[in-house]
């Protein structure tokens, strides 16, 4: 893994099924790199996505903002990165930016803010918090 | 929909977003067109695959053989078949075609095979055989 | 089709494909069903996102914003409205919705930017913006 | 790397997004899953999917034979492996299988069959072939 200076970052390669017609990365792609990076990182933390979902706990995205500045292509690697904050009392917002590799080329700069929920409600995941040194 | 002397056909169009490098439609998708078909096929036999699922009971896929013959592209529509037909005492096939609108020319055949397993193991699903007429 | 009151609308089901562990559509598929609409919508205005493409004119998306109201299930029918607007010289902005059928009840929210670029450089696309009515 | 004895393999692990109501990988991810390893094992030969259809020459799928053994779930690892063989003159054989890791428990067969059309007229790719040394 690349020095990056930010505290998570997950590489990846373009597998070319996820490029479309144009020849480049298809933007609702670039979604599933932040969710698989986000998911990595609440790993790191001790967190599981899927085993929540088993406790009947989900970790839902509420809001994504995505800004596209340059399009990825068969074979680049890049870097997905993932700085967690909280905002007000419960809501969790994920600073993610993809940067082409090895020349660190901003592609994506994103904004993602999940909440939880239990059985359908909004839901304090206490835990979740501790873990990921928010509190 | 189309008279097609199939028993059983759902009718699609292909999304961009579904389209390759290549400007065709990747190979994989036109495996969620088939599930897709032989889902709302079991729904229109009173069978759904979601519901199931939470009644402890899965459909699975245990194999699958396709021919890939022409390819579908961008706003392409077409017809998805299903045939079912049941094999020795516990796996079911679903014979499908896919063929473009409005000249029919064929697109994929398939065959796929699938069984029932309930808390991870083989079960025989009599309601499903009943309700698909295989008995 | 339904009357909804807006001027441009397609309408959907979910594939059982497109829900993720959770049981409901997976993040990045509403963003394919805006892709999707989007494209219906030029195609309605005979603008076609393959051929210009296949032209050297690549219609790209620079930002999307989208509040997550309320998934959908299995099965779930829906509608995806879209309404366009100009914003400055070169960018198009497509304000588009998503609500679960047949009660209208708000799914999703998007602001889609949009712009043209011709080999590889911004591009004023003239025919484009007549045929939208946004000259 | 693990030592698999196969001649080539290349390691992913699961992603959340690819797995669906059933908790396990949608059926179609595993069709990706084996792309993503043939054009990584073709590039390892010096011939890349992408540039080859940018000249006019599309390598194509012509037919799959996939037996689904064990589901992969959440977070797994996994092994897939390439074995490639001629068939006749103008077909090229992919034998492929899946191993979750670290127990190589057998997930999926596959034989994938492929074919090259220039122009869209089948071709006989004699640089390819002789890249892969099956001449």
């Amino acid at each position: 893994m690349q020095e990056t200076g930010y505290p998570y970052s997950v590489e990846f390669a373009v597998r070319d099924y996820e490029c479309d017609i144009q020849g480049v990365v298809n933007n609702a792609n670039y979604q599933h790199y932040l969710e698989h990076a986000r998911h990595e990182f609440l790993i790191s933390k001790g967190i599981s996505f899927a085993k929540l979902h088993e406790e009947g706990l989900d970790l839902i995205v509420t809001r994504v903002d995505i800004e596209y500045k340059y399009p990825l292509k068969s074979s680049d690697r890049f870097l997905v990165t993932v700085i967690v904050q909280r905002e007000g009392n419960i809501r969790i917002v994920f600073l993610q930016d993809i940067f082409r590799l090895p020349d660190m080329k901003p592609v994506v700069r994103a904004r993602v803010t999940g909440a939880a929920i239990k059985n359908g409600k909004p839901f304090y995941p206490a835990e979740v918090i501790k873990k990921l040194g928010l509190e």
